[in-house]
């Protein structure tokens, strides 16, 4: 039997916080016999589903590109959903959905949870969408308990995520006025989206939180990768999310005919880049560490099938935790590639085009994550998180911290891309722990 | 002192044949000490110089693409040097320009001579220009002398040679009805290219030689490689237009996200393909032969910096002389791709698109070519030609000759394409000697 609506309030108000200050186990009677807040799972995995009302494709993926009328749809029932968790719902000038709610403590700043919405085109229907309706679940579960937590509570939507972290870049101050201009997948430049979304392109600059204004961020996310699929392993801890570097490569060698031009006096750009692919991933493989090296994009001029390439054009990637190690393995790299270019008698020139620095996660914040997960008896293991998240940006204004949960086959971007029900659940129940052991924590 | 016209004729209607019953020496006196014909060494440069005032440009290149105002222009140039040369000038049903004078054996098949004045976008002066300027220049020589052959001569200038050798090829009834309406690089499709030059494509099929019909072909042309430069030699006796075998390969691995995908878990399509350049480079260099391989086309998909590769898309072109050797080539190409598909689990899959047979030349011709070579006391050697010519479509209708001069640097389709002067001159020497001897010879 549960107790009225008004009595629950009662109790827990005061029971949730005696339970965080231990570590709060969701579902679980405290030492007073409470019944402790828990994940409504079928629910969550219905919210999840709803989401596929909007933009969700007959293959199981989903098309929601930031800014399209799927986008606006979506974010309305996000709405929806907020204001019957009890939240005050509004959109930020930079067009991000905010529901909030107040804290017990008028002195103590927001902790925010939440996630995004829009896909890239052909996308999954997890990638985002299992961590924002993991913070529509939190809010919906505090609310049916009657918890009320001692810090305000803010769940957010970011806006385009997939486009260049725009919302949650925007919130941060780091949202350049000529990216206002950049034409999004959906057709829409990115000022004409905010508007679309209810946000004000105008005045971005005022959407801008300031460094230490937020108790703390936390999101649930897939992983978008096999390692915990293959290790077996229910939660990852994340432990930061990647600093990632990018050149352009370009191997200059000699066009010619491929007819005329004997096997011993070429200098093709072609086979000299491809010792140097090989020579990326040799290098990324047999280093030590988590570091990952990509050449994901190739051109070769002219181009044809009868003329021995003259130029390529290639990009480099190199992520890791550590900015450190990303220059020590480019050095091992580039030195390669000047080994390979004598040899070919090819010539390679690095032009570093994109950078974005390392983020790790709070200490304090992988602990709790840890803690819930134990509470619960989930397995977890630290890991890396290899993709961008909001998180990252959100990490210049507080401390933040991150909870993955498996992704079949490490599929990710496509309609195949899948995590059970059982693990989106498990990834919310350790999202609402870690909120209410934060609520608890006395370090803020 | 030179004889009069007309008493130069009679002597040399019988002395040429005389002298070509052996080896026609041009420029030396025979048995009887009268004046072999010879080239105009000035005259020739000046000819091939001449061509460029349609379409040359200021660095030493030439754009004349096939059916352009340009082409247009150098045709009628060509035309009336053909008809200096006292030729009957037309232009075929094809659209090929045609100089002709009779032979002196009414019942003799025609030798016919000739090359292209197209060229590719900024492409070179030489390329087909030495063998048009060379034959105008043979026939030139032919009229000042007054020599009367035995066979018809007709020079002819083909069309369109850089884009599909279509003159020669419609000239031997190959040409293919959808060819008619492909675009060429002057904006005009070939139908409306051949109706610009004179032609009519609706007649196409009439412009057809039958086989047999002519004595023999005989083509001048820079090497368009390095191999007469880097040995020091000056005349290229072309062995045949080497055959050629063109493939797509499909690469597909497993695209997957650049920065959650660990490296030992990675199918990338790229790694893959290249491991398979490389391998098509090192088969065709460590086999013994002439044979090149090349991989002068690759594409990516998705193709972004932050995707492992999912599927290459490269092509494979291979040439030999012998289509029995391609084949032999390709299967250690195919063998080497399976084994890397294993070790890299990536599929590659490979589907032969284009084929041109190799067209070796006729060995009476090498040895006449040899012969008028070493009559004028010019270095020779054996090659094959790695680039395709319209002795090659000509090769179906009947015996064909090719003579090489050495290419500076080997390059081509460049403005920096270049023979010297000289180089240009010994190559009409032999021409116009070889024309002398094939005209004498016993065998037709």
């Amino acid at each position: 039997m549960q107790p009225s609506r008004t009595s629950r309030r009662t109790f827990l108000k005061a029971s949730a916080a005696a339970a965080a200050l231990a570590v709060a186990k969701p579902g679980r009677s405290d030492a007073w016999g409470v019944q402790l807040p828990r994940v409504d799972g079928e629910r969550l995995n219905r919210i999840l589903a709803g989401f596929r009302s909007f933009g969700g494709t007959p293959d199981g993926g989903t098309t929601r590109l930031a800014f399209s009328e799927e986008d606006i749809a979506g974010r309305a029932y996000a709405a929806g959903l907020m204001r019957r968790a009890g939240l005050d719902v509004f959109t930020d000038l930079a067009g991000n959905l905010v529901g909030r709610r107040p804290g017990g403590d008028l002195g103590a700043r927001p902790i925010v949870i939440g996630s995004h919405i829009d896909t890239v085109p052909q996308g999954g229907s997890y990638d985002g969408q299992v961590g924002s309706a993991g913070a529509l679940e939190t809010a919906l579960v505090l609310s049916d308990y009657g918890v009320a937590l001692r810090h305000p509570l803010e769940v957010v939507v970011f806006q385009n995520e997939e486009g260049g972290k725009t919302g949650s870049r925007a919130l941060v101050g780091r949202v350049a006025p000529f990216e206002l201009e950049i034409e999004t997948a959906s057709g829409f430049t990115i000022r004409e989206g905010i508007a679309r979304l209810g946000g004000d392109p105008d005045r971005l600059a005022e959407a801008r939180r300031e460094p230490g204004s937020v108790a703390g961020f936390l999101e649930l996310h897939i992983e978008q990768g096999a390692y915990l699929e293959a290790a077996g392993t229910q939660i990852g801890v994340v432990e930061g999310i990647v600093g990632i570097r990018r050149w352009n490569v370009e191997a200059t060698g000699v066009a010619n005919h491929a007819g005329t031009t004997p096997m011993d006096q070429r200098r093709d750009a072609l086979v000299a880049a491809s010792d140097f692919v090989r020579a990326v991933h040799e290098v990324a493989t047999t280093t030590e560490g988590r570091q990952v090296a990509t050449v994901g994009k190739i051109e070769v001029q002219p181009g044809a099938p009868n003329v021995v390439p003259g130029v390529v054009r290639a990009s480099l990637e190199i992520r890791d935790l550590s900015m450190a190690k990303i220059d020590s393995v480019f050095a091992e790299i580039e030195a390669r590639a000047i080994s390979i270019g004598e040899a070919r008698g090819v010539a390679f020139a690095f032009d570093r085009f994109y950078e974005s620095l390392a983020a790790p996660t709070d200490e304090r914040f992988r602990q709790i994550v840890e803690a819930s997960a134990d509470a619960l008896g989930y397995s977890h293991s630290r890991m890396p998180s290899g993709a961008g998240h909001d998180a990252q940006s959100m990490a210049e204004i507080g401390p933040v911290g991150m909870i993955f949960v498996p992704s079949k086959g490490g599929i990710s971007h496509s309609p195949m891309e899948h995590t059970e029900p059982e693990d989106v659940v498990r990834g919310a129940e350790v999202l609402l722990g870690s909120v209410l052991t934060l609520d608890g924590a006395d370090w803020d």
